[in-house]
């Protein structure tokens, strides 16, 4: 078992890309990865997609891609866990470096979700939930987290307006980052008169979908030098917990996050408190909270806590979605677990000023696909 | 890097299962596998699937199936390379075996294809190839082989009924294999009475599809003794070609089988020469008579002389589809692969007969994801 650095990453903007095919983000990305990292190609590409089959008709996406980029002939493969794919893929790639199966790795996200109907983006997402229990039931993905906001609040009696900070914060950061899909700044006021979806989510609890793709090249740590392209990944996990909600003893612990977080901890010999930042998976602001309580940022039923008292801002004591998260950078579903990846490491370098955390040297990166159901933990290191 | 064995095999017969979800068929394979092993559980699950997103309206398979199982909390993933996804799985697997990121794995390949319209399993399969350049020219699956055998029968001059050997071979062997989809023995006479599907693919050169499971589980070579459960992994290699056969400068030479299938002999140390049996992807006759040609047992052109003369028989120089092959056990797309491997380890134990290869000991299984597109080699050892 060999050491794995990152040193190269490459991302589209999170956007409706209609002049640009899944095949096209995906390439822009792995070439932007390339450039990075100063080489021109790899051993092997790992791909996190979750609905090209159902929205682009086009399975077998290794193929696809590795030809496109013009690099056929290299070993090529789709890994998918619903909206943890793109984490999934690069723990994929991890263990293919880290077997010494291969040398390099390209492991890419990407998600094209403009150009299908609402309706039928809405039914291939709730694919990642149980469909003979829940599904059939016709509960989509923000109806189960609306059950979920909904019991949290009852429970340890917080009020909506409480979560106002998570999406604030978001939208604050992404401000900054070019590749953010939406820019604009959002104000208390702006959260509690947010459209209602699904009672109590809003509009401003929910992350945006989006076309997009993020990458990053990986190889042997011990065969690289350059201290400023060297990220370490330290710590790897992945857990999973029941598939469909209503199997769980407590609906609002995030088991897998836990397990999955505490082996990711012990391997990089870190706790917590040595986390300088954390990029969780927002897709709705019931999440963030769960998230940070499974991470051991907050006691059970506490985390709102860290956004009314200003912790999770880019100054604070673990700042959250510092490039916009899930809620502001944007959400193709897929690729998310990429973009988080590729975030850490602009932190870790000092690349992502003016939202850059200081003297960061430990992220953690977090990446759920279902409600809660696959739970995929990275904890990276600037050396 | 560590050696990997495999330890236990279970499949469920490949079948139309109208009373079987597919979570049921994988937990039937993995139940198996486990008992096989004499284990209850395992670090990890990797799942080859091709097919859920489109015809079962499920993704997340990784927790679906982990769940359903009873062993809720493991790491779990699918792995998709079209029809290649059995193997791309195993691969999956070996590698977290192989980097010690887990202890045991579970791998399955698992395909439901049943429930659904032909129309609308047509139209999945299709997206194996270029959705741009491929399947929106109306250019089915079968349509491609098609067009490859056209080209081969008119550059190398054989007559369709050279080709009927490997069919017969198939079936004959299918007969003893309580698994296999098909039990009916065929001769020459049907083969060339067959109906016509795609000029000149007609019936018996291609295989049926079905529902079906299959499952082994992985765990460091060193921590086995008992001889008898105890298979090695000697070889393992992926590689692709163009997504589109027009892209290929010789669209009957399978360069993605030629890489795959060299860097796997290389790996365990042996040649075409030292294979006893060869569990090849005859999705259609001319896939075998390509595959023989590209690992290096035929000349270039040369493929139907190992049918005509006996070759590919159980007693034969080099058997091959010794429990059926995808002809007559069956094709369940991104089960396939895993079908093959657990196959190879009967053979390896000694637990084929009456279709048992006498002495065999190095086995060799290629799985194939499109039209020759991801190509994924394993050598397997007895010892």
């Amino acid at each position: 078992m060999r050491e794995v650095a990152i040193i190269g990453i490459g991302q589209t903007p999170v956007d409706e890309h209609w002049d640009k095919s899944l095949k096209e983000l995906a390439a822009e990305a792995i070439l932007a990865a390339l450039t990075d990292a100063g080489r021109d190609s790899a051993d092997a590409l790992f791909i996190g997609n979750m609905l090209s089959g159902m929205l682009s008709k086009q399975e077998n996406l290794g193929v696809l891609i590795s030809d496109w980029i013009g690099l056929p002939g290299m070993e090529a493969v789709k890994v998918e866990a619903a909206c943890g794919s793109g984490a999934a893929a690069f723990r994929a790639g991890l263990m293919a470096v880290s077997s010494e199966e291969v040398d390099s790795a390209l492991v890419i996200g990407v998600e094209k979700m403009t150009e299908s109907l609402p309706i039928e983006t809405t039914e291939a997402l709730a694919t990642a939930a149980d469909a003979d229990y829940e599904s059939a039931q016709g509960l989509s993905f923000v109806a189960i987290n609306a059950l979920v906001m909904q019991l949290y609040l009852h429970t340890y009696g917080w009020k909506h307006t409480d979560f106002a900070p998570f999406s604030i914060n978001a939208h604050a950061n992404a401000l900054h980052n070019p590749y953010a899909r939406l820019h604009e700044t959002i104000t208390e006021k702006d959260y509690i008169n947010a459209r209602m979806i699904a009672e109590p989510i809003n509009l401003l609890d929910a992350s945006p979908t989006g076309d997009g793709a993020a990458a990053v090249l990986l190889v042997p740590a011990d065969s690289v030098t350059a201290q400023d392209h060297r990220i370490i990944i330290k710590g790897s996990s992945s857990a999973t917990d029941s598939i469909a909600i209503h199997s769980r003893k407590d609906p609002l612990w995030l088991s897998a996050a836990v397990k999955s977080a505490r082996k990711a901890y012990d391997q990089a010999g870190v706790g917590p408190e040595d986390i300088d930042f954390f990029e969780l998976h927002d897709a709705f602001s019931i999440m963030s909270v769960l998230s940070l309580e499974a991470c051991g940022f907050a006691e059970r039923g506490q985390g709102p806590r860290l956004g009314l008292d200003g912790d999770i801002s880019i100054n604070g004591r673990i700042p959250i979605t510092t490039r916009g998260g899930l809620k502001a950078r944007g959400h193709p579903v897929g690729a998310t677990g990429m973009y988080q990846i590729v975030e850490a490491v602009q932190q870790l370098r000092g690349e992502a000023a003016p939202t850059q955390v200081e003297n960061s040297r430990i992220g953690l990166t977090q990446n759920i696909g279902g409600s809660g159901a696959t739970i995929i933990t990275h904890i990276l290191t600037s050396d």
